[in-house]
């Protein structure tokens, strides 16, 4: 038995974290942590940063061990198929790792994964979890976290929604191939690597936008989106050269 | 000059605060806690619970004072028009209680209001901030929450997004009045009151529901729309009746 705990970590900024938590992640057993490779991101280093904050006592805490985090396979060209594909590889290198670790488990082993934001959006650990309970008898906690569209709304003191009005939340590839959707004022933009408001019309329309939202190095910009295109773009640009890394969002609202 | 605080503090658990929100709590001079009189609802006293827990020395601590809410005139016919006329007479009440409580603030008085879910996400707060600025000397700091749209999808482990696809938020009214919008399969539904799920075709629809998610008290149900629709006004009247109040969220998904 494997009680499986995703534990929503907030945005990067370590105080992010909920006391509902710090309080799962002290309670497990073992922490797994995926590892992109050197340079990919700070991500897994800023898990460990996390970690060592709220277990209080090493020797008695969680096992604590980071694993090599599967690449989607390009050949397969369908994006769903591919998806799907790489969450069946991450799947089997949570159950070898998790076999490796703990090989002769308690009654109910408690595994924890550390997740970016919240468990719910837009990411795969829950997903990959589910394809556990083919092979494992699994139990699943999630614990809820503060999102990336909180921080980012945060950042520019700005409300999500117009008074009683509805709001959309979408990815970049959605945006370019789909354009702004009907019966909505507000975008909210995630997972765009493409600077994809270049892909609509401008007119009317003001951006607010944020990379590394929440966190020490955030940045910020807003304004009409057709004279602040450029700005964002090359300011993207200049930040991933200098991290080796971006992870931004932004909020689009016709007036 | 008043340095406005507002603090996301999650959704009735008290465990949801963050690190982050604790501080900003502990660094205030005044706390101002709406109160909506008695039986209404348990938010004062929650928020009270909240001060409690982490402000370690209450005389040090910043002041925490209650002020009775002012109710919307329901001789406005316009939805918009009556929410604008409220939020003026709280900013009012705002404005006289802060000048009664700090009648010779320090050079920058901290004034800090605790704000359900978070502040960006239909909550007044931050619309009734900006309407401080016309008559004060004002900055505004937004400290992110966990919201109730989190605590949903952690009270029913399950994603908020299908895989790389858009979801909507919106009020129980606009589901009501436009119906399902185009472009999502998945909608999450707040500020319902009337059950608006009872006015879509309920085929192919699955339903999320949760009544004071992420809190002690919290009731979940889920299933085909069709099937759980008379389950979920039933429940959702007896645990109205019974607590005096309630505040419920749900998702919808369309396979």
């Amino acid at each position: 038995m494997i009680e499986l705990s995703l534990i929503g970590i907030g945005t990067g900024n370590p105080a992010h974290l909920t006391l509902q938590a710090a309080e799962a992640i002290r309670a497990c057993d073992l922490i797994l942590i995926p590892n992109k490779g050197k340079g990919k991101d700070d991500l897994a280093a800023l898990r460990q940063e996390i970690c060592a904050q709220v277990i209080a006592d090493a020797a008695s805490g969680p096992r604590i061990v980071e694993f090599d985090l599967p690449v989607r396979d390009p050949t397969i060209a369908d994006y769903t198929a591919r998806v799907d594909h790489w969450h069946d590889a991450i799947a089997r290198v949570w159950i070898e790792t998790i076999r490796a670790q703990l090989p002769a488990p308690a009654a109910a082993a408690k595994v924890g994964f550390l997740v970016w934001g919240d468990p719910s959006l837009y990411d795969s650990t829950m997903r990959i979890a589910e394809r556990l309970k083919a092979t494992q008898e699994v139990s699943l906690t999630v614990i809820p976290g503060v999102t990336s569209i909180q921080a980012l709304t945060a950042a520019h003191a700005i409300p999500l929604n117009e008074i009683g009005a509805p709001f959309t939340v979408t990815t970049g590839r959605q945006l370019r191939e789909n354009g702004w959707p009907e019966s909505t004022d507000t975008l909210v933009i995630m997972l765009d690597g493409e600077c994809s408001f270049q892909a609509i019309d401008p007119t009317g329309v003001s951006i607010w936008w944020s990379a590394y939202a929440g966190m020490e190095n955030q940045i910020s910009l807003s304004g009409p989106l057709a004279e602040t295109a450029e700005q964002i773009i090359q300011t993207r640009a200049q930040a991933r050269a200098d991290h080796g890394w971006i992870m931004d969002i932004y909020l689009l609202r016709k007036s």
